[in-house]
């Protein structure tokens, strides 16, 4: 088929076979399919809308177009867990050493950040000599002896996938659930791995803002993951207010660290609990989450999830001694107190706000190609819940400059009320292949 | 609006304003929305649709992006004809000079042949010195002095709608009707036209191969047309077999030539009868359909049609002496007879297959940078409802080497039947802008 005929086939609402998207994606890699066609027909896809065969077929291509990472030399269970994105989210830090101290191997490829929210990959940068661009060999050597290595994405891994997500970008047709799983499954599944646990997160922080379309896009993952033969399971999460108290590279990986030495904020290590039990029951650890549970908090108390961690930095170049002591990370020259207005309670904390206004002091960045300073953010002193008196910080911003402005622009992120707001839900929904549908 | 905010705003089905259109064709224009980001559009726009106030836009904003010819100098009704294509089709050589010699002036810009089907402007440069390709204001002139002129597309007319059309037609967005009549009138109200007369074909032959979708088309050029404030009307005409007796470039001006001399073949001879009423009421020459008629017929009988051809082949560099002495044409060196192979009625000729057989020939192009021959083509012998014995021949080839596959190809076009096949008419419908929709 000609690249006219294959994209008239999507836009009168067929479905293609295979051979036909394998074609496309090939075409597309060799320069026969031109950019202006490939836009056409991701319009005609993000309208028509794809099956889940299809989908499958897309994210094969996709992740076939380039290197698929070869774990066969690490024995056991290889289990990774993806974030759809937030802002505070350092979860990946925290639970890869964790689950790899309780015997599951956690081969990771991360993102960067983008826009308010952030990435594992420039949080991990933030520790001195830490390496996120390692070559294969020694992804899979390091998996294998420390039980998880963090990387970043590389040319070699679904390189379809990068230049179609650029194209999406400036052609609006990001927002579309068959693509979004093509994306993510194509890089995910390159890594190797034999389950997936997806943390859908939902709420103004999110990609996705409401339940509904949350869920649709957890069963649209963990349907076309299961049907690509891996064990894969979601959960939807909450993003309304940020996780954690930090936003900002390195203090998002001290509180990480912090966690893995049991002291970590409340909902951090519920999220972080959440993941990590299914990321032991995907990869057949235990059956029971009981047993997942309980290893998971002995790997924190007994120090085993600290020591993984130390040997993970250690074996990517860092300066293992960073797990303990924080103040080997780069450390902004200011800190500002940002203090309420009024007594109350915290009963929300706008968690795309609190992500936009780290974005302009420096932690994020617009463009795929800027840098972010390791060392600027936020830490959020007073989370929804807690009361606060006339006058008290609520958040402590670490900057390079002073700005009354950003002062504001981060208090106005807290909202106040008079009574302590309902308990809100961390996790929401569970999604798996048989509840999915 | 940034590109991609349009293309979102189409894409989840809101109308756009004459504002946005207008933004997204100059952008288009100076580069800052690139190819890809257009047909992106152009498949939403596909896949929504386009109002008729949104088509106007689009027409508008095209047309507007190179010059409208300026035809203040010529006082008189200026109206123009369309077709939406054909095989056979050289009713504009036969209808220009013809409306012209009844005191409507013609400002005709044409299009070249493409595929199964051929182009007026082929045809007219297989006139000795004749030339497509002159400058507006020769252009102006020639309507004024002769009545009419008959040139190409220029690079000056709707460089917009050349971009986008030439992004279609590899981006499978050409069958769209909104973006066909946006196309088709920016080019047409682009020659500074009162009224446009539009033929728009049915059949086999045709672009629109079934009744129902041209009819569509015709309402939606009509409607569109009428809103830009010019007076339009639509004939929907029978493309099931070739029109007339000849497919190829100088034996199509040969036969348009003869029916201005008065021995044209019938059903070219309605089909031009037809449209030129059309033309001489849009252009307000008079209000009675008998009197048009009867100008017209008298214009063939008196010889004043063929005199305003020669007046128009000689302003435009050709040797007038053609127009009554076809000798003066480009001819084949062989040609050769296909005979039936039993006797019968003439029961269907396949007008595209006789126009993709006249292709192969070399009197057409597959790509728009091809030359074709303007001697080759084929001669229809016998038409729908003759008689023909066992070996009489129903079509001859005129060509440069001779071909018996070529003549089975053409003999297979033929259908034969035992009995005269029942009248077809050739005017299916008339479509005005009261009965449009």
């Amino acid at each position: 088929m000609t690249p006219v005929e294959l994209i008239q086939k999507k836009r009168d609402g067929f479905a293609l076979t295979q051979g036909e998207i394998s074609e496309l994606v090939s075409q597309y890699g060799s320069g026969k399919l031109a950019d202006y066609q490939m836009s056409a027909m991701l319009m005609a896809m993000f309208l028509r809308g794809l099956s889940d065969a299809e989908t499958v077929f897309l994210m094969e291509a996709m992740l076939h177009s380039g290197d698929v990472l070869r774990l066969d030399g690490v024995k056991g269970p290889k289990v990774d867990k993806h974030s759809t994105g937030g802002v505070g989210d350092k979860v990946s830090i925290c639970l890869a050493p964790l689950a790899a101290a309780c015997g599951v191997f956690v081969p990771m490829v991360s993102g960067r950040g983008l826009g308010h929210t952030g990435g594992t990959v420039d949080k991990l940068e933030s520790i001195p000599g830490f390496r996120t661009d390692l070559e294969q060999q020694a992804f899979a050597r390091i998996v294998g002896e420390t039980g998880a290595c963090l990387i970043g994405q590389t040319a070699e891994i679904a390189p379809a996938d990068r230049r179609i997500y650029a194209l999406r970008d400036v052609t609006a047709t990001v927002e579309s659930i068959p693509l979004i799983v093509a994306s993510i499954l194509s890089k995910k599944l390159a890594e190797g791995i034999d389950g997936l646990v997806l943390d859908v997160k939902v709420g103004r922080g999110a990609f996705m803002q409401d339940v509904k379309n949350a869920r649709k896009l957890a069963q649209a993952l963990v349907r076309v993951g299961t049907r690509a033969g891996k064990r894969v399971v979601a959960l939807l999460t909450s993003m309304a207010s940020p996780l954690g108290r930090t936003v900002g590279n390195a203090l998002e990986v001290r509180e990480a660290f912090e966690l893995l030495h049991g002291i970590g904020p409340p909902d951090l290590l519920e999220c972080t609990l959440a993941l990590g039990q299914e990321m032991l029951l995907v990869g057949r650890v235990t059956k029971s989450r009981r047993v997942a549970h309980d290893k998971l908090v002995a790997a924190i108390r007994d120090g085993s999830a600290a020591r993984t961690m130390e040997r993970i930095v250690a074996a990517q170049g860092g300066n293992p001694a960073v797990v303990s002591n924080p103040a080997l990370l780069p450390q902004a020259p200011l800190r500002i107190d940002v203090r309420s207005h009024r007594a109350g309670f915290v009963a929300a904390i706008d968690a795309r706000e609190i992500g936009l206004c780290a974005l302009s002091m420096g932690a994020g960045r617009t463009r795929a190609d800027q840098p972010v300073d390791p060392a600027v953010g936020i830490e959020i002193l007073a989370k929804p819940g807690d009361a606060v008196a006339r006058g008290e910080p609520v958040a402590r911003l670490h900057v390079r400059e002073a700005s009354v402005a950003m002062a504001e622009r981060v208090l106005a992120t807290f909202r106040f009320a008079a009574r302590p707001p309902a308990a809100a839900r961390l996790v929401l929904e569970r999604v798996t292949a048989r509840s999915g549908e």
